[in-house]
């Protein structure tokens, strides 16, 4: 269906909306849906809506954990549920603006003196919104603190990070978030951030914050060592939503961006996004070509197009909202359903030079979200050509692509933002989170929930004691080295070789056991090494 | 077909193979092909040795362009097809190296004294690879110059990029890297890195050094305006695989990393994977299992999950070298393909709080490669619990997420490197190199053009024309205030409003023009502001 250039003129102007209170288009005229495409999901779109008001009034929307789903009430308190919840959100907003303050000033200094960095140390969406925003909204000249992250418990990867906080350390606010407080990558970095203090012989507790659920094993760390200040996460807000909680605000207040601003965004995308009119409502809009793109069933990756620097880090936040939030394998009923959407993406036009050879040429598994920022700059614009900015190409660059994906049968959608400041990363944010929980219904699973993740951490603590007692038994046995077979025998492991083998090995590289190599891999030996 | 674990164990015994010479082992027993796949696969995979061979004989093995493909010369210059090009990779890497040491030593200065930093000007193939290798290889303590790059041409990102460089700007090398010499991101940089040299009085040429192709646009203006140093770029290496050129040794070894080393683990990756019996051969065994993984038709997204943090931008790097390669319309017999594999990833365990819920659970359209890392750190390891180190957490992890994803039925490959240095940095681009290579003989296509990215530019061409033409327009027009379609009509592009449309809202945001909102988008009206 390739229209000529006057139908498509039509298409467009039926498929363009814009939310001026939201400084924000949104162009679906590139999707190749039938004219009664709309007509046809009326029903299923109208339930999702009446589902989202249920949340939105305190329903228990996430039954397998038997929680309610509140993230919306983070921007707007008025419509918690109960006054104790309105004022829980109240409260926590004001004490972050009020511990932003006082570390800008200095009222509250480290153990090194003013705060001039911040080390956030959290994963997944502990780390994915502030990562995010930090790189949407900062800049050099203007953040107040420095920002590094601990996002994994590679330990190569945190010395890196230490040392480019270097001599700084004391100057640097810890910030440890973890919404279960029992999360290991985040409690590694705590324990290696916290070691790396008392190398330097300076007082953690006094640098550090944590942000967290009340009661957890984070909570009780941080209040028996005297912690600076604690903030409190709830189990009603979910870790991949949580980024205009104190998981998200905290860091972006103590870099000094306008989170009140970033919440009225958010509030503002959300009233237009309750609208039950679907040419209104652009979460709806979304959701519908989602289920459009890939037949409700995910045939068709999603590639995360942002035309501006800033928004790299954007499709890396939507692989986690998206993802983890529709990756299901049953349905709401019980049924299987294998459901899900691949994200990815990076940043135009800078892709056009990576991969938009495939996307126009090769398979068409995908259907791309282009993000259009109108404004390019700051001050002065600088002609690279007469009358030509480099902005100019930027933009040329981004409708180019958009042409030649279409002419190619390729589709996309085309969301339009005036400008790259807190409002609009509030929006943005918002907009999603309602498009995942829409599309969510449409295809009736439980967007809030998560339990894939629990399996592989299971296994990983069946590694960890291996490893364990892998060691333990070399270390008293009497013939000194032995193979992987022999050391699972002779653990009762006969099911676990390979993994006595990889941790054999892994071990082996960190000097921890000594390898004799053998004829064949199998045959190397393993001793552990004499004192 | 899920294994017992004893099958399991047999099943990896036989498919995972050690090369020590590498420091690299490859395991296959995870992907759930038949036990005759290989022998099946044996006259495929034969021929696509033989076409190996010949590329690397110096045939013309990108038939549309007419060109040889020469990247496996770059590392060992013995087997270049002629002297003069033996003679030009050595001459190119020698020059590379007396450069890096004169300013390592200050013999080289810039116009503000002794070189600090290093940016690097590129997009696509003249950025991913030097990303990539800047991050595997880095470290604040070591590294000889901080690197920066504009890898796009967002005016807002590279004024950040220049916030960041601050006052040091007159101690920061610049190197403008373009195969063609005419890239318009690229040729944009140049000039807005060239416009922030002049505002701080600062002079560029003394501070730039051009790669590129003898005799392009950027080589005509390093050498009439006296750059620093011109190093060559050859039509015989494509974008994609010129990491070991000129291209990603320059910036490698400006920042002090170890080119002999990259280029003697390429060299010895290349070895390896020349060898034509399938089990003696990794890139083969990639390729193959590519092959079984989406029926050779891209049927499965390829995700990359290195367990190390220095590896985060390797998925970016793929993303280029596998789906421009692999991404084509048309086979070599002008047969419709519409090949492709998709490729994303960041890294472990950080992704498992991501998405892998999605890929345990959800849509099955995808397989992974596993990237293990041995080698924990430099330096003394931390306990996080009695005997455990977050190391041993970070490989836990990695082995935790295989298994659970085995157990549902998903697969993957795991590739191990005993450490992180430029050795197997060296090894992982050569092998991934010719699995794409091979792959892409597999499948009977050209690797080695890109003909799909020619089309966006061009488009890209034309809205920049539009965009003059409109703002001509409006400074001339009588009537001042006019709506996009009364625009196109007046310049007879009938066929563009859209555009026009799209271009005048851009200039309005950057107020270039004035915008005079109507009763709908499209009622909207523009005009050139008075001065």
């Amino acid at each position: 269906m390739n229209l000529t250039k006057q139908a498509l003129w039509k298409r467009f102007q039926k498929y363009y909306t814009e939310f001026p209170s939201l400084g924000l288009a949104i162009d679906i005229s590139r999707m190749n849906f039938p004219d009664d495409f709309f007509a046809s999901m009326e029903p299923r779109i109208q339930k999702a809506f009446v589902a989202m008001k249920e949340l939105e009034r305190g329903a228990i929307a996430n039954p397998d954990e038997n929680r309610m789903v509140g993230h919306y009430w983070l921007r707007n308190s008025a419509l918690a549920p109960t006054e104790e919840i309105r004022l829980e959100i109240e409260r926590s907003l004001s004490a972050i603006k009020s511990f932003a303050k006082e570390v800008h000033d200095g009222t509250v200094k480290g153990s090194g003196g003013i705060f001039r960095n911040l080390l956030i140390i959290g994963i997944g969406g502990s780390a994915l919104g502030p990562q995010f925003v930090a790189n949407a909204l900062g800049h050099p000249n203007t953040d107040r603190l420095r920002v590094f992250f601990f996002d994994n418990t590679d330990p190569d990867g945190m010395d890196r990070v230490l040392a480019s906080i270097g001599t700084d350390l004391g100057q640097t606010l810890v910030v440890v978030i973890s919404k279960s407080g029992g999360t290991k990558e985040t409690r590694n970095g705590m324990l290696e951030a916290q070691a790396a203090f008392t190398k330097a012989g300076l007082n953690f507790a006094a640098n550090a914050v944590a942000v967290t659920g009340v009661g957890s094993e984070l909570d009780k760390v941080a209040t028996s060592n005297g912690w600076v200040r604690r903030f409190p996460m709830w189990d009603w807000v979910g870790g991949r939503t949580s980024e205009l909680s104190a998981v998200g605000l905290l860091p972006a207040a103590l870099q000094g961006f306008d989170i009140d601003q970033m919440l009225a965004g958010a509030r503002a995308s959300d009233e237009v996004s309750r609208l039950t009119e679907v040419e209104s409502n652009p979460a709806a809009q979304m959701a519908l070509m989602w289920f459009f793109a890939g037949n409700g069933k995910g045939e068709k990756d999603l590639v995360i197009l942002p035309y501006k620097d800033r928004l790299e880090l954007f499709s890396k936040y939507l692989q986690q909202l998206l993802m983890e939030s529709l990756g299901k394998a049953l349905d709401l009923d019980g049924k299987s359903v294998s459901a899900g959407i691949a994200v990815y993406g990076n940043k135009g036009s800078t892709d056009q030079h990576a991969y938009v050879q495939q996307l126009r040429d090769g398979i068409n598994n995908f259907f791309v979200t282009f993000v259009e920022v109108q404004r390019d700059r700051d001050g002065a614009l600088l002609e690279v050509e007469p009358g030509i900015t480099s902005g100019d190409f930027l933009n040329g660059f981004l409708l180019g692509t958009r042409q030649a994906l279409y002419e190619n049968g390729r589709q996309s959608i085309t969301l339009t933002i005036t400008k790259c400041t807190a409002y609009e990363i509030g929006v943005l944010i918002a907009l999603f989170e309602r498009s995942v929980g829409l599309y969510a219904s449409l295809i009736n699973i439980n967007a809030y929930h998560q339990p894939g993740v629990e399996a592989g951490k299971k296994a990983a603590g069946a590694v960890i004691s291996i490893k364990t007692q892998t060691v333990e038994f070399l270390r008293r046995s009497e013939i000194k080295a032995l193979t992987a077979e022999e050391i699972a025998q002779g653990l009762n492991f006969a099911d676990e070789v390979e993994t006595v083998f990889k941790v054999c090995e892994h071990l082996a590289a960190n000097s921890e056991l000594v390898r004799i190599p053998g004829a064949t891999a199998f045959e190397s030996r393993y001793l552990f090494p004499s004192t």
